[in-house]
């Protein structure tokens, strides 16, 4: 009832990753077993490996930037079949039940929590769920999405199913639209797709980096220009001019420097969470403008297919460079000094290429 | 061109109040003079005149809750006669062109900002403005307003000039209505009239109290019931259940215990700028239930005249406690000890009453 998916691991926090072998479940009636082919690497699935988050449960397999071919499919399944391309992000689960997911926000479930791709219990085999660092994955049909982007892009598509949702829900769910003034700040894995993303809504979109030098490559992406964020004569140029701020920086940062650039009943929305807290907001920057700080988790799946769509709507995909999975180590380490353009995508063929 | 008023006077931070003449300009074409009947003490008169927030004006008139007969108009007032009863709250004037300002949101005036009715640039006499601790007072017609309500209630209708619509405005501008469970954090003078209007709005209100021996008159007032805000018990019972939370606490406290029990896509307006920063809220609190933290400033115009019909409608007006001028002091030392229920008013016929 199970078949031998092969692995790259991390088998304690300080641990390399190496190969490994585990049992996927076979495909029950609704369930879509597909072969994969590609999968991005997030920051996620370096905290999680290293142990940065706490609550690792080893072996452990990364990956939640899942894209592949469907292999087999259950008795249940009629919408998709064998030889599609398929994908799946960061949720494999979720209790169905409650009004979160009766309302497709499946991120916010309030029964168990969402089962992430990795690292939750595994409710059909026991232990722990393995993700997309390996040769092939077994999913419920209702979490997996449809690819329709060439094949040709597939590697570039992985990062779509998180850094893409995670950027793309809250654009939407905030009405980013034409004639809109929309910061991003952070142009990494995550704001590099929101600056294509809100760029393609239509909006006036402005990178904030602490880094000059990225400029051009923020124009190439789409927006109108960079805003260097330690530079306080150029900020004060766009104070209480941005509609929407998308925040995608993790690492604490004085949140009043953006705050301050919101029109009144602007808003900005953080999706990432600082190891230490940020400085605390000034309370008098969000009553004078009845501005808003929120945050946002991914997206649901309804949203995360229509994300997929818009983007090949669009033409949009991740830019990135590919590695073999035995260089994920190294990647996790430039990952750390934030030298990648813009996401690492692992080519899933190198594990069956000898070491 | 100019007329002598009777005031209350603060002449310097630690100085107490004393009487104070001064020149009101006499009504031009488009102003109203009005005779002050009763003026509400809101904490920010407080914080002016004892210089606490610094930039106070000295001699400070505060008073920015005013309510009294119309004595004048100019040659241009169409629908305002000598008799009628009207208001005056934060605001006198402001630059009536920008966006905010075109909008009706005059309190986010993106001009000058907003000249408030006290402690703020007199373009017409040069100097400061004086509020309502003053016998009479001239204010340009658009930033009057009418009062419906019954004439034996008008005392108790003065602090809806601030604190009812500094409550009212978030409550309707977050869409607060039935069907929806709704906090107020503290019950002082906002608090109170948060309570009265957002159950007057159909929704179910709790207010969140570290006492416990205001629960009785929290349910007076139109709360379901009142939560020990230090009851960590208590509050766990409410964790993801809050449409809005109101938060009309100035003094530094954990946002998060609050911002836990919002649902999903809930908010919490803040209207008091804390002396020192609240704790920073935590950014997980925000993300796992793409909940918001926002800030909230009195209303406009259009709207303050909104919420004193809405209140003459719903029978509402403030708990109050009537003063003498000569008992400010008094009065402003019982606040600093949350020693009113639940908002000090000061009869101005006092003002001609011997010493």
């Amino acid at each position: 009832m199970s078949t031998t998916a092969k692995a790259f691991a991390a088998l304690a926090a300080d641990a390399p990753f190496e190969p490994f072998d585990f049992e996927r479940r076979d495909p029950g009636p609704r369930d879509v077993a597909i072969d994969i082919l590609f999968c991005g690497v997030c920051h996620s699935d370096l905290h999680t490996a290293r142990g940065e988050w706490g609550g690792t449960l080893y072996p452990c397999v990364p990956g939640h930037e899942i894209v592949g071919r469907v292999r087999a499919i259950g008795s249940e399944v009629a919408d998709l079949a064998v030889g599609d391309l398929a994908g799946v992000g960061c949720m494999v689960d979720s209790c169905r039940t409650c009004p979160a997911c009766r309302e497709g926000e499946e991120q916010y479930c309030e029964g168990a929590g969402f089962v992430g791709t990795y690292n939750a219990p595994d409710k059909h085999l026991g232990g722990h769920t393995f993700g997309g660092y390996s040769d092939h994955i077994v999913v419920d049909r209702d979490f997996v999405l449809r690819i329709g982007h060439d094949e040709k892009d597939l590697a570039a598509v992985a990062p779509l199913l998180c850094a893409g949702i995670t950027t793309y829900s809250p654009l939407r769910h905030w009405k980013v639209g034409p004639d809109q003034k929309v910061g991003v700040v952070g142009l990494g894995g995550l704001g590099h797709m929101g600056v294509k993303i809100a760029a393609a809504m239509g909006a006036d979109v402005y990178v904030f980096s602490t880094s000059p030098g990225k400029r051009e490559d923020a124009k190439r992406l789409g927006a109108k220009d960079l805003i260097v964020s330690k530079d306080a004569e150029a900020m004060a140029g766009h104070v209480g001019s941005f509609d929407f701020i998308l925040n995608t920086v993790a690492a604490s940062h004085d949140l009043d420097a953006f705050l301050a650039l919101l029109k009144r009943d602007g808003t900005m929305t953080l999706v990432g969470v600082p190891e230490d807290p940020h400085p605390s907001p000034n309370v008098a920057n969000l009553i004078f403008r009845r501005r808003a700080l929120a945050g946002s988790l991914i997206g649901g799946i309804r949203e995360t297919q229509e994300m997929l769509d818009f983007c090949r709507d669009h033409g949009l995909v991740s830019d990135i460079e590919m590695i073999d999975a035995r260089e994920i180590d190294a990647a996790y380490d430039r990952m750390v000094r934030s030298d990648v353009k813009y996401r690492f995508v692992i080519d899933m063929q190198s594990l069956k290429r000898p070491a």
